[in-house]
Parts: structure tokens; C-alpha cells; sequence
């Protein structure tokens, strides 16, 4: 039998893998490119070039405004619906819009206008900093003194115990990021949604590192919020709308504050007054980009083929095969591991630590042709999107990274960060 | 020389088109379908087919994350500034992002925020419906009592009269529509910012139905605000999203509600505080729709080549003709001008009422193949898109019109309104 080091090991977990076959499914045009960034930007779809192509030649060029009676109109919720199996949501309760830092905004502002006995929105340190932007805009719109807790981490696992002492008769709102960002740790969605529903406070969450790689269940969480993005596991393409999700039971107790004419009960009324849509609808606003939108599908359809259970089971394998080889190779080599250990709690990506962390990110790139990206101060990370990523992908990329280390060849690269990863 | 009911008239006006080689430059593959609703979905450019085809399986497929640093980040304030050269703003002024109703929230919202000592919101019934539903959300979040005047009119003409009495010392801002959406009619620019100006509001230009088709300047208007769409006299394709300016000497002044990452001075310093970008970069939110937002250069560059003056000149000669027309053929026979006659005042469609307004539509598009659109109670609203539309289509289309009265074609449509127009 093979050692897990050797190349061999990483081949026979390729050969077994049931799910092996996705990878066909993709446009892979450069094989010694390795791409471990699919939490940043999932890769593209074969089925999205072909769709790409009707929605702009046919559907756009031919169909012109017709398009809108021919299936655009119900694109938001047709692919709602479908992302509401993936994270155990009815199809009622899911819809596409605008981008995540406005659907944050949304509601969240719905949230502590709901309970506004309440001063209080907790929140904590690792969570995505556009979140806690929001955070802070929403309570200064409030029409009270409204304070944002961030209760600190230690940078990697959630600070359970410091929320739930934080989580009180005066929280209004809970926002965490089900997935943090930076280290991956990922929440036990029932256990802090319950200490919310405890305390009288809603419940957000921030899916946009779990969805697709997470079988999460809001019902069974009794979760009431979420929002979350598609382009990175959903694969739908750079800046693909992101998604909203509200609890059937408190669509009609919660209010968009953008009250815009797609969330009008009859939009094509242009009635001067606004009537809200009795349902989710309500918290749409503008005129939805459709190219963007509908090209979401394809890489979701993948994802629902696939099954989450199976992906779930997959990337936890690949995570801790990877997290094997950094012990193995570069823990002797300064590299420390900023993700739980613990599979139950981390994500699909895993962020390995080092002083030259910037430059070995730089030298991966430009020299060994592996793409990962980089989040201060001092994360690599390695994003496994398992309906693509091989077994055998993550081992020559460890082995490349530990040629950067080898070679020294991160040297050469500037300690000063200048460029987008 | 031919009457100007000939077909042969209206050869010769596009034979002495000057712009007439553009309609080459857009696909339009059924030589029989005339396409009036250029004011609601601009026909696609040849162009942004191709550059579909380079953004899915190029930047997307292979560049992958790549594509951030190698254009896509600088897209927003790339288009916006070319979308300025348009409506007479310079390049720092305008950006692109999200959609004309969450642009005008955030605008609004920053309006009232600033003009803190007035009670008021001026605008008119006219205006757009989602604009309408905006400005109320904004009132309701406004820390004091905010009430939303909107000024009556005559259902056709801007009524600039009561606006100078609506406009005082408790308005702190004016939001209007350039061009209105249903009659077409335009607000001059210049002396309607000026009344704003001179009770201390801050004036927001809705230019969806203006730009593109009328050479605004906002900066010989001293206009602070404005926001507009792309998928128009633009097209930028279904639902692209949207453009806002802000004056130069307001960006410092105003802040943008939805306090997002894309606002940041730093956004990859991921950084828990927000420090908002010192330009106008502060007004974006959160990740924008990359390939719907880069769709929107092509069919910009083809106006930017025919020229704004040479665009309108045409519109205005092929919007009178086509109420000459009406006035020939179809006022006889119960058609209204809920358009404005005089051209400086109209915009680039023409409205004509008709109480059989709706199944008259319904008849044109399904049996004429004429695409114009409805919108209650009465009117069949007709776009012409200088860029693409040719004086003979305007005569072809109002010859079927005129079939569709005296065969009386629309008498087998149902009353009630069944479809998105």
C-alpha cells in the first residue's frame, strides 16, 4: 500500500471517487494549471458557454423584450427555488437578487426595525468585512442608538462561548458568516441560531463559503435569514447575483426598506402607490441583470446531480487529505494550519499561515502555476471545490508549494502586496 | 416630390440619413419584425456578441480570478465614464452599479441625510413608479419627519408651474424624471436644477429615457445627482445595471447608506472599519455583475461614434415625422398625442392613446409583427432608437397600424391585460 505522501495514494482516491466524472463537465483548457480559488470564483460551467450563447444570440438578439414574458421574469425565483435544495430551504423562501452586501443590508435593516425594543447587533471578528460595513450602515439608519458587537476570535474558530454570553435581552440581530473567510471555521447553524431564537433576536446568516460546499439546513435550524453568493461554489461567474432567504413564517412580518417595483404585488400596474407582493418577492427592487443571472443555473444544476451529502463527504476528504500533507511536508517549513483541524467545523477551503506568506502566494502563481489567494496577514488559501478538484490536483499542488519553499523562489517577489487575489 | 404619406418619402429620408450605417453595426436577423421598443430593451449590438463569447470562454473560463486584475475591477468606473461623455459629466463623475432603483435609494437617501433641517421630498406624477416607491422608503428611514410631495400634472406635460410653488425652503430634494416614461415629455435640465438650486435642495435626475437619446449636460446644468439605466437607448442587454453621478463638489459631501466593500479605500485590506474611497467609488456596495456590466461597452461606443447631437437631431426628425403620420392616418380614427408636440420638450418616444389601447398592442405584435409596448391606461408607446430605426420602419409600422384599425384586428384580444409589454 501506498504512502499518503506518494502520488500513488492521491491516484487510487482519485480512481474510487464517485464524483470523479463532474470534472468533465467543466471547461479545463490548461491541465497543469492548478486551481484551488473556486471559493473566490468557481470555474466555468461547458453547459454555461452554450446557454451564454442562446441567452445573447437568441433570446436577447431574436426575442428582444419578449424575453421578459419567455422565462426572464421568473428567473430569480426559478433559481432561488433550486438553490433553496441545496441549503434545505422551501422553494418560496429563496430568491436571486442584487448582490450580497445589499441583500445583507436588506435584512438586516428589516431585522432590527422588526425588534426595535432592541440596541444591540452581534456579530464577530471573523466575519466578512463588507458584512460588518453593512453591519455598521444599517445601525446608523436605525431610528435608535443601535451598537454593533464584535465579539473577538482567536482568529480562526468562532468564539461560541463570548457570543453566547453576548447574545441577550437586547440583541436585536445575530449576522455571522456560516463559513468564515479567512480560516474556514464553520458555525453549528442550529445550535447559534437556537441561542438567538433563545435571547428574542433574528438570526442572519452570510452563506457565501458554505453554499455548495455545505449540506446546511436552515429548516432544521429554524433559521429565519440568510444570504449568500454564487460565484464562488455555485460556479455562476464573476459577480453573479447573490440570494436571500426568509423563513415563510416572517416574509410577511419583515419589510424591505429599497421598496422598489419588482417587489410590487403588480409591478406592471406602475401604480403610483407601492403594494407590497404578499411574498418573498417583496424584497426585490430594481431590474435584475439577466445574462448574469441566468447563466447561475448550470454550475447549481451540477451541484444538485451531484448531491450535497456527496460533496460534503468528498471535500471533508480532500480537506483533511490536504491538512495530512501540510503536516507531512510544510509544518517543517514554517507553514501553520489557520483552519480547524476538527472536519466538523471547517469549510471547503483551508488557509495554511506564513511570515512570507504574501510572496510564497506571489511565487505560486507565477512560477508553479497553482492559483490560490491570499487574505492578510497571513493566509494561503486553498479552496477545494469538489465537484472539480482531484485528489491528485492538491498533491502536485503541495508539492509545488513545497518547491516554492525549496527553491526559495518567493524571493525574488516584493514584501509589498500589489495586486488582486 | 413625394407626399409625405408615400413610402417613397420616407426612402428618401433614410437615403439622406447620415447615420443610416449603424443599424449594419446591431443584429437584426427578421427583416419583417419592427422593433419599437428600443426605449424599453435596446436590440443587441454585433459586437457584444462576440465580446460575450471572449468573457465567457476566455476571462471567465480560462483567466479565471485572474480576471479582476486584468479589467473587470476597473469596469464600473470605465463604462461610467464613458457613459459621462454622454450626459455631459467627466470620467470621475459617473460609475456603474446595481440597478437605477437601489442607485436612486442610496442618492436619495444621501440627499436628506445632508439636507437634514427640511421636511420635504418634491417630485411628480410623472415620474417612474419604482422611483415613486424609492423616495417613500427613503422617507420612512429619514431621522425625522419626511413627507414625499408628488406634484400633479396633466398626465403629458411636466408640470413646471406647481413645481416652482412644490420647490421651497423645506424641500430638501427634487427627484424628477429627465424624460417621463410614458408621454415622453423633458424637463429642461438647466432651469428645473436651478429652481432646486435656489431653495437650497439638491436636485436627482432619473435619466432611464434620456440618455442615449437626448445630449444632456449636467455639468452646464450644475446638476448634483442623477442616476440612469443601460438597457435601453443604451443597450446594454436585458437588465444590465444602472449608472449614478454625482457632481464632483458633492462626493466628499454626500455618503453612500449601503456602506459596502466595494466602497472601501482599500477594499483587499479587508480591514474590520470602513474607510469610504475619497471619490466616487464610495457610492458601490458589493461584487458587481461582471458579464452583464461589460456587455454594456459596445452598444456605448456605437453612440459614442455617431455622436450625441447627430443622434438626437435624427430622433426628433423621426418622432415628428411619426406624429405627422398620426396625424395623417390614425388621429381620424381615435388615436390621441399623449406625447408632447413640441419637439424641444419630447424625448425619443411617442405615446399615442387610444381606448382600445391595450388589444391594439396585443394585434400589432401578434399579427403585425410590430413590437411596440402598453402601458395603462391608454397608451401604445412607440421607441425609436435613432442608432438602429429607419424612417421606413416608422412608415411600415404605422401602415400596420392603420391595418389593424380598419380590418379591426384587435377585436379578437381579450380586454384584460395578460402579459408583460
Amino acid at each position: 500500500m501506498s504512502e499518503l505522501t506518494d502520488l500513488a495514494y492521491a491516484q487510487k482516491l482519485d480512481a474510487e471517487d464517485p464524483l470523479a466524472h463532474f470534472r468533465e463537465q467543466f471547461v479545463i483548457n490548461d491541465p497543469d494549471l492548478i486551481y484551488l480559488d473556486g471559493n473566490s470564483l468557481g470555474r466555468l460551467p461547458k453547459k454555461s458557454g452554450r446557454l451564454a450563447q442562446d441567452l445573447i444570440e437568441r433570446q436577447w438578439g431574436e426575442r428582444l423584450i419578449s424575453g421578459w414574458n419567455e422565462g426572464w421574469i421568473e428567473l430569480q425565483a426559478q433559481i432561488g427555488g433550486k438553490i433553496g435544495q441545496l441549503i434545505g430551504a422551501d422553494a418560496d423562501e429563496v430568491i436571486v437578487a442584487d448582490s450580497t452586501s445589499i441583500n445583507l443590508f436588506k435584512l438586516a435593516l428589516a431585522a432590527v426595525n422588526y425588534n426595535d425594543g432592541r440596541s444591540k447587533i452581534v456579530t464577530d471578528d471573523l466575519n466578512f468585512p463588507s458584512d460588518l460595513y453593512i453591519l455598521h450602515g444599517v445601525a446608523r439608519l436605525a431610528r435608535r442608538p443601535l451598537q454593533v458587537q464584535i465579539v473577538p476570535s482567536d482568529g480562526i474558530h468562532g468564539p461560541v462561548e463570548a457570543l453566547t454570553q453576548a447574545i441577550d435581552e437586547d440583541t436585536a440581530l445575530v449576522a455571522l458568516s456560516h463559513t468564515v473567510f479567512k480560516s474556514s471555521y464553520t458555525y453549528d447553524m442550529t445550535a447559534v441560531t437556537q441561542l438567538a431564537q433563545d435571547a428574542g433576536a433574528l438570526m442572519l446568516w452570510d452563506m457565501s463559503h458554505s453554499v455548495g460546499s455545505i449540506p446546511a439546513n436552515l429548516h432544521a435550524a429554524n433559521a429565519p435569514l440568510a444570504v449568500g453568493c454564487t460565484y464562488k461554489y455555485l460556479n455562476g461567474g464573476p459577480g453573479s447575483p447573490a440570494f436571500l432567504y426568509v423563513q415563510r413564517k416572517w416574509q410577511a412580518k419583515l419589510g424591505n426598506p429599497i421598496t422598489g417595483w419588482m417587489g410590487h404585488e403588480n409591478m406592471f400596474e406602475f401604480a403610483l402607490d407601492y403594494q407590497r407582493d404578499a411574498g418573498l418577492r417583496h424584497f426585490l427592487t430594481g431590474t435584475p441583470p439577466i445574462l448574469s443571472i441566468a447563466l447561475i443555473e448550470p454550475g447549481m444544476n451540477l451541484l444538485l446531480d451531484a448531491g450535497m451529502d456527496a460533496l460534503r463527504a468528498k471535500s471533508v476528504r480532500q480537506t483533511s487529505y490536504l491538512i495530512d500533507l501540510w503536516r507531512e511536508w510544510l509544518a517543517p517549513l514554517g507553514f501553520r494550519l489557520n483552519s480547524p483541524v476538527e472536519t466538523a467545523v471547517r469549510g471547503s477551503h483551508v488557509s495554511l499561515g506564513h511570515d512570507d506568506g504574501w510572496r510564497i502566494s506571489q511565487a505560486l502563481i507565477n512560477e508553479m502555476r497553482v492559483i490560490p489567494d491570499f487574505r492578510k496577514p497571513d493566509n494561503i488559501r486553498l479552496g477545494i471545490a469538489a465537484i472539480y478538484t482531484r485528489y491528485t490536483d492538491i498533491h502536485e499542488a503541495m508539492s509545488r508549494l513545497r518547491r516554492v519553499m525549496d527553491e526559495k523562489l518567493y524571493e525574488r517577489y516584493s514584501l509589498v502586496e500589489n495586486v488582486v487575489t
